[in-house]
C-alpha cells in the first residue's frame, strides 16, 4: 500500500486506508500540508503566518497542530469530473465524492505533490508544486479519456476559501485576468489595526490559464441540497456564473472538454493570496504572461530550491528504505526546519538554535548566522530570550511569553556541531552586542555569559531552578513560585558545561575550560546526589520540596530525558547506567521507541503543571516524543551503544509492517507517536502528522556521526562507526570542509579499525589533511563482531 | 409555508424554502439559536459566554455574528432513525442526511421550539426547551409508527460536540450517570489561565432518561468514509461503544425499539456543559432523579420565565399579524435584550441603557436598576464608560475598548421612558457614587454632569466631537485625530439636552430646564448652520475639514439618522423637514424599510473609516439597519406622522409576501435586511437572522406610545393615537402604574377625540387619577378621516 520508488518518492495507493496521510512542501513564503484526499493546511508569511484559505468559519489564531482532523468543509483542493452524457461524476483525488476509484496513487516527491486517479474510464493527473519566491501553488491537472468512445466532459476545479470575515466578503470572475477572485477584509475594531492590515493579502485567486466556460463563486449555491458529495449545480449543464455577495466564497471553475479515446488535455492552475488588483495582474503576468512559461519557470526554480536542500552525506547501507528516508526525506525536513525556521517568524530559542545546528549538516554557514543573531538577542546579563525574533515587527508569540529555564543550555550544543563540521575557530573571536546593550564582546564571551548564567540559575543546593518550565514546554508548574528545580536541566547544564569546556581546549582557552569541567563535575555530584532515585534519575524537586518521577508516583514514575542527559554529561556511571538502561526498557519502551514518560498522566498535578493536563499518551505526556527519544538515540551512540541505537531510529519511521497504526507516509518524523501504551493501547503508535520538531536534525546527527561515525574534529575527520550487527558494511558520500569523500565500510577479520584513504593506510582514527575541493575515496575496514548493543 | 397560529406560534413548512430560518431560546445562563435544519449556535456564561458544542475546528472567540453560515458539520442536534428491517434511515429536523420528507412542520412558540417530521411511514415529533436555572437543553423526542404493520426502528441521537482542544479531549459513555460526557480541557499556555479556567465547564454531556442500547463518542468513527449524510456506524447492528481518545468526541447514542402500528415511545434528554463527575452526578439527579419529575419542573418553571416576560399593553387591530407580532414576539425580543442584558457582561452602554428604556413598558424596576448601575459606572467628569460591566470579573471587550462618543446622550432617553412610565421622579433623588470617585451624589446630578460633559465634547464650532465612533461604531475614522465632529451626535446632545431640561421642567428644576432648554436651541441653530447641505442634513465634518454626507458625495450620499434626529430635536424646520423628507423617500426607501444610507460605499474611505470596509448593504454600510431606521420611525410619530410611520413598522418584520426573500420567519426584528437595494438588488431585503439589536425597545415604544398614543405624563396616560388611516379603530390592553386599562378605539363621525372612562367623558387627552390594582375600561372616539402621514 506505500512503497518508495528508486529515487525515493513515496507513493500510497489508498484513499482510505491513512485517511490523515499527506506530505508537505514549502518555501520562505509559504507552508502547505497537503493530505492525500485533497484536504490541505496552507499558510503564508505576511510576515505573521496567515491563511488564504480557511474552514467554513472564523477559525482561531493559533499555531500548527497535531492530529488535524478533517471534515467535509475543511479547506481543500478538488477537482470535479462529471460526464457530461450520463450525468455520472465523481471527484479527485477522494474527497468530497468519495467515489470509489478503479484506482489511486498519491505519490510525494521532495519537490512535487501529486495524484493519479482514475475512475468512470477517465484518468486525472494532478499535481502541487510551489512558486519558488513567492506564495503560490502551481496546479497542473490533465485529464484523459480511457475508453474507446469519444466523452463528454466537465472538468470543476473546486478550491473553497473558507469563511474569511464577518466585515466583507466577497467572490466573482475577472475575465481580463483569468481568475476566479475571493476578496475579504481581515476583521478588526481597532483604528491602528487599520493600519496594521493595510498591507495584507486579503484577496486569494485562482488564475488559470484558459478561460473557463462557466464559474461559480457562490459556495453554498454550489453545494446546494445536494450536498459537497453530490453539489447540486453539478446537475446543471453550466455554473450560474453567480457572483458571492457577502456570502461564503469557493474558487469554483468549469471546463468543457470533449476528448476522444486516448486524447489528453492539460489545464494549468495558479492559487495564491494577493493584495489587491495591481498584484493579480502581475501575478497572472508573471505566471501565464508569454504562454505559461513563467510557470515553468517557477516550478522548474522550485525543484532547484528543494534540491539545494542537500546534506553532507549520503548513505548506501543493506537497509533500502532507511537509506531512501535519510537521504531523500530526512534531509529535507531538516532543511525545512533550517532554512525557513518552520516558517515562524519568532522561533523558540531552543529551537530556532536546534534547528540550526542540523544546518551544519547542510549549509554550516547559516549556522553561525544563528549562533551570531541568537548571540545578538542574549541579554548583557548571559539570559537568552525565550524566542528568537526574526524581524523587527515580529513579536515574542504564544509558548514565548512563558519564561523557561533551558535556551542558554543550546548554545555550547549548537556551536559544537558547528565547530566539528567547520573548524571555524575564528567566529568564537567575533564581536557582537547584546538585545539590552551595545557592548561589543566576542562570541566566546557571549558564551562565557550564558554559562555563568546558567551556573547562577541554581537553587541554594546548585540545582538548576525551572522557572515555569525546561525544554519540556508545559512543565510549567514545578517551580513558578521560583523554587522548583529541574534533574534534567541540571544535567544539561552539565553537558553545555562540559561542552563549552571542550570548546575552550581546542580553541586554547586551557584555563577557561578547566573550570567549566569542574563546574560540569560538581553538577553532575549535585545531580547524583539530588536526583537520582534508587533506579533511575528524577525529573526535578517542585516548589513545595517534592522530589518526582520516580517510583513512588503512581503516575509519570519515570521521565526519559534525564536519563539520557545523564549519560551524555557523565553524570550516570555504568552502574546506574544499566539499572537505568533497565528501566527505560521496561517501563518506556514501546515498538515503535521509548514513551517520553510513563505511566501518562490521567489527572492535572498541580505541582508539575499543563503537561499533566494533556490527554494520556499525547504530545509531553507520555507519548513517543520524537525529540526526547532522538536524545536518547544520541545519547546512546555518545555511549557506543549503537546497535540499540539504530533500532531506535528505524524505529522512528514508518514501516511496512506498522504504517497503518500510525497512518503517516515516511516522508519525515512527526513530533509525536501515540504513547500510552499500556494504558490506551489502541490509539498507540498513531502520528501526530506534525512535521515540526527538533528531531530531525538530531537524527541526521546520529546517522552520520553516530551511525556511520564521521565526525569532525579539529584535526579532520574522526571515524568511529557504530553499524548494526546484521550489516555487512555500509557505503556513503560525506561531503567536509569542501572535500568530497566516497566511503566504503566493510566488516572484516580484523582486531582493529582499519583506514585507507585512496588506498593509504592512515595511522589512527582521523583522517586529516583533506582539502577543499579534492574527491577521495575512504575505506574502512571494521572488525566483525563488535556488539555495540 | 410560513404562518401564525392562534396563539402566535410561528410555523414553517419547508426545511429547505428558508434554510437560514431559525429562531432562539434563552435563560439567565444560556441562549440557544436552533435553525430550523437542526443546526444551533449556542452559548453559556461562565461568567464570560463560551460554548459547549462548537465546529470541527477551533474557533475564533468572537460576538455573535450576522447570516451565520451553516455547513455540514457545523454543531446541530439531530436524530437518525433507521428502520432495521430495511436499512432505510434519515434523519430529523433535516440535516445532515436530507432525506426527502413526507411532511416537515417546525414550530416556535416562545418557550420552545419543536418539530414535528414525517418520514418512511415514521412521525417523529421533538421539542427543544431550557432549563429555567441553569444552562441545559431539555429534549423530548417521540417516535410514532404511522404503518400498519409493525416496524423495527433505530433512533440515533447525534449531538455533535466538535473540535474542542489541542491538549485534551475525549468522550465516552457514563453508565452509572447515563450520559455520554465528552471531556476536554480548555487550551492554554499560560500559568495564570490554569486558575483562570480551573472553574470553567469544560465538559459536555447527554443525560438520557433510558439507558441506550449502544453508544459512539468518536465522531469520525460514526460518520466513517459514508460521510455525515450516510454514516458509516448507521450499517452496523449496533453502534461500537467506542471511546474517543484524543478524537473529535461527539455524543452519540442508539435506541433500539418495536412500534406496532400507531404505537410511540417518547425520549427525554438534556444536553448541558459541566464541570465535572460531581456536578454531572448533580444534573442527572436534578433532571432525571426521581422519574424525571425535575425535567417536568424544569420545563414548566421555563415556560414561566418565559410568560413573565409581559408587556404594559397589548393590542388587537385589524391586522392579526401585526397584533401576534407585538403581543408574543416583539415583547419577547424585547424581555431578551432587558432581562439578560444580550447575555453579555459588558453591554455596551448605549445597548443597555436602550434596552433598560424597553423594559419600561416590561418590569419598569429593572429600568430603574439600569440606570443606577450605569451612572455609578460614570466618570466623576460626567463622562459615560464604552460599556457596563455587570460583574466583578467582567471587562470591555470587543468594540468596547474603542472610545465612543455618545454614550451620555442615552441617559436621560431612557430615564424619560422609566419616569413617563412611572412618574417615579424621587429617583432623581438618589445620591450615587462615580467609577473614580466615592463622592454620592443625586441621579439629576449625574445627569446633569453626563449632559456638561456632552457640552464640552465639543470643537471650537460648537460641534460634537466623534472621537472614534458615536452611534455608528464602525464611523472610526472621521475624529480619530481629535478634530472630526459629527452631525449626528450634535443633533442627538440638542435632542438630550430638550429632554433633560423636560425631565427638570417635570421635576420642579426650571433654572435648569431653561438652560438646557437654550443650549438645545443653541445647538439646533449650529447644526443647521454648519450641517445643513442643500437638501438634507449631512453626517458631520472629517478631521481634515470635509463635510461628507452631502449630495457632493458619489458614496454614502445621505445618512437617515441625521435627519431622523433633526425631527426628533427640533432643528428641522418644516421645509427642511419635507426636504429631507423627500430626499429619503427618493435615496433611502426600499419596501423593506429606509437604508441606513446610500449609495452603500464600495472602497475604503479613509477619513470615515472601518464602516466603508463594511460588504455595500450589509450592516452600517447601507442595509436597512433596523435600529436607525426605527429611530426614523419614532422621528414620524413624535412629528405626528403616523401613517408612514405604520407602514415602516408593519415594513419591519417578514410577511407573507416576502418571507422567501428576508428568509427568516416574523419571530424577532433582525439588526439588518440587506440594503444597497439598487446596487445588488439580489440580495437586498435578505435578513441578518441576528436578533440583538436596540431596535425591539424602539419598536415597542411606537406602538405603545406611537401608534396607540398612550403615554405616561405626570398627570397620568396621555392619548394620542395615531391610528393608520385604513384601521376603524382597535382595542387595546395597557398596564400603567398598577392599573389596567381596556381600552377600545373607533373612529367616528367627530371633529376631536372624545375619551370615556367607565363611560364617563374626560376632558382633555390625559387619564389621570388611575388608581393602581384597579381594572379600568377606556373608549377613544377618534376624528374619522385624519391623515397623520
Amino acid at each position: 500500500m506505500i512503497a518508495y520508488n528508486d529515487q525515493g518518492h513515496c507513493f500510497l495507493h489508498s484513499p482510505t486506508a491513512m485517511p490523515l496521510a499527506g506530505g508537505f512542501l514549502w518555501n520562505a513564503h509559504m507552508l502547505v500540508q497537503m493530505n492525500c484526499r485533497g484536504y490541505a493546511v496552507a499558510q503564508f508569511m505576511q510576515p505573521e503566518p496567515a491563511k488564504y484559505a480557511g474552514g467554513p468559519m472564523l477559525e482561531a489564531k493559533t499555531f500548527m497542530q497535531p492530529e488535524q482532523p478533517y471534515y467535509a468543509h475543511h479547506p481543500g483542493r478538488f477537482f470535479y469530473v462529471k460526464d457530461e452524457h450520463s450525468g455520472a461524476f465523481f471527484s479527485a483525488p477522494y474527497e468530497p465524492v468519495r467515489a470509489p476509484l478503479a484506482s489511486f496513487r498519491f505519490v510525494h516527491q521532495p519537490h512535487c505533490i501529486g495524484w493519479q486517479i482514475r475512475a468512470h474510464g477517465i484518468e486525472l493527473q494532478m499535481e502541487l508544486t510551489l512558486a519558488d519566491d513567492r506564495a503560490a501553488e502551481l496546479w497542473t491537472v490533465t485529464v484523459t479519456n480511457l475508453q474507446e468512445q469519444e466523452r463528454h466532459l466537465s472538468l470543476y476545479p473546486y478550491f473553497p476559501v473558507g469563511y474569511r470575515s464577518w466585515m466583507n466578503q466577497s467572490g466573482y470572475f475577472d475575465a481580463s485576468n483569468q481568475a476566479l477572485v475571493c476578496r475579504s477584509v481581515t476583521p478588526y475594531q481597532k483604528v491602528q489595526d487599520y493600519f496594521n492590515h493595510r498591507h495584507l493579502r486579503d484577496w486569494t485567486c485562482l488564475l488559470a490559464d484558459t478561460p473557463p466556460q462557466a464559474w461559480e463563486a457562490r459556495q453554498q449555491v454550489f453545494e446546494g441540497e445536494g450536498g459537497l458529495h453530490a453539489p447540486s449545480a453539478l446537475q446543471q449543464q453550466l455554473l450560474d456564473n453567480g457572483e458571492a455577495n457577502y456570502e461564503v466564497p469557493a474558487a469554483i471553475l468549469q471546463y468543457r472538454l470533449t476528448l476522444k479515446s486516448g486524447q489528453n488535455r492539460r489545464w494549468r492552475f495558479v492559487f495564491a493570496p494577493v493584495r489587491d488588483d495591481a498584484e493579480l495582474a502581475a501575478l497572472r503576468d508573471h505566471f501565464f504572461g508569454s504562454g505559461g512559461a513563467g510557470f515553468d519557470r517557477a516550478a522548474s526554480a522550485y525543484r532547484d530550491y528543494i534540491q539545494n536542500g542537500r546534506g553532507c552525506g549520503e548513505i548506501h547501507s543493506p537497509d533500502e528504505d532507511f537509506d531512501k528516508f535519510v537521504n531523500h526525506w530526512l534531509v529535507r525536513q531538516l532543511y525545512y526546519h533550517g532554512d525557513v525556521n518552520r516558517l515562524t517568524t519568532d522561533p523558540q530559542t531552543r529551537n530556532y538554535l536546534q534547528d540550526g545546528m542540523g544546518m551544519a549538516y547542510l549549509q554550516p554557514s547559516r549556522t553561525r548566522q544563528v549562533i551570531v543573531t541568537a548571540l545578538r538577542q542574549q541579554k548583557r546579563s548571559g539570559e537568552m530570550p525565550d524566542g528568537v525574533l526574526l524581524n523587527e515587527q515580529a513579536e515574542l508569540k504564544y509558548i514565548n511569553q512563558v519564561p523557561h529555564a533551558d535556551h542558554c543550555v543550546w548554545l555550547p550544543i549548537c556551536l559544537q556541531a558547528y565547530l566539528d563540521e567547520t573548524d571555524d575557530y575564528a567566529l568564537l573571536e567575533e564581536c557582537l552586542g547584546f538585545a539590552d546593550s551595545n557592548e561589543q564582546l566576542p562570541v566566546a564571551t557571549h558564551l562565557q555569559l550564558a554559562m555563568q548564567w546558567l551556573l547562577q540559575a541554581r537553587d541554594d543546593r546548585g540545582l538548576s531552578l525551572i522557572r515555569q518550565g525546561d525544554w519540556c514546554d508545559p512543565m510549567n508548574m514545578v517551580g513558578y513560585q521560583g523554587k522548583g528545580v529541574s534533574a534534567w536541566l541540571t544535567l544539561a547544564s552539565a553537558y553545555a558545561f562540559a561542552l563549552w569546556a571542550q570548546i575552550c581546549a581546542a580553541g586554547g582557552r586551557n584555563q577557561q575550560s578547566q573550570y567549566w569541567q569542574e563546574q560540569a563535575g560538581q553538577l553532575n555530584q549535585l545531580a547524583n546526589h539530588w536526583f537520582w532515585a534508587d533506579e533511575w534519575y528524577a525529573r526535578g524537586i517542585t516548589d513545595g520540596g517534592r522530589l518526582f518521577g520516580t517510583a513512588r508516583d503512581n503516575e509519570g514514575q519515570i521521565y526519559l530525558n534525564p536519563q539520557s542527559w545523564a549519560m551524555l554529561c557523565g553524570a550516570a556511571d555504568p552502574k546506574r547506567q544499566s539499572s537505568m538502561l533497565a528501566a527505560i526498557e521496561d517501563k518506556l519502551m514501546t515498538p515503535f521507541g521509548p514513551m517520553m514518560l510513563a505511566p501518562a498522566y490521567t489527572s492535572m498535578v498541580e505541582d508539575i503543571g499543563r503537561l499533566t493536563q494533556k490527554f494520556p499518551g499525547t504530545a509531553e505526556n507520555g507519548s513517543v516524543y520524537n525529540h526526547a527519544a532522538m536524545f536518547f538515540v544520541y545519547a546512546l551512540y555518545h555511549q557506543g551503544l549503537g546497535e540499540r541505537a539504530f533500532t531506535l531510529l528505524k524505529a522512528m519511521v514508518p514501516g511496512l509492517d506498522d504504517w497503518q497504526q500510525r497512518g503517516q507516509l515516511p516522508v519525515f518524523i512527526p513530533n509525536y507517536y501515540r504513547g500510552a501504551y499500556h494504558q490506551l493501547p489502541h490509539q498507540a503508535s498513531r502520528s501526530s502528522q506534525l512535521f515540526n520538531t527538533g528531531t530531525a536534525g538530531w537524527y541526521y546527527r546520529c546517522v552520520i556521526e553516530g551511525l556511520l561515525g564521521l565526525k569532525g574534529c579539529s584535526q579532520g575527520l574522526q571515524v568511529s562507526p557504530q553499524l548494526p550487527e546484521h550489516w555487512p558494511g555500509v557505503r556513503a558520500v560525506r561531503r567536509f570542509r569542501g572535500a568530497e569523500l566516497e566511503v566504503e565500510m566493510r566488516k572484516e577479520a580484523l582486531l582493529n579499525q582499519q583506514l585507507y584513504l585512496d588506498g593509504v593506510r592512515l595511522e589512527g582514527d582521523c583522517v586529516g589533511h583533506l582539502e577543499s575541493g579534492r574527491r577521495y575515496r575512504l575505506v574502512v575496514l571494521l572488525p566483525m563482531g563488535e556488539d555495540h548493543g
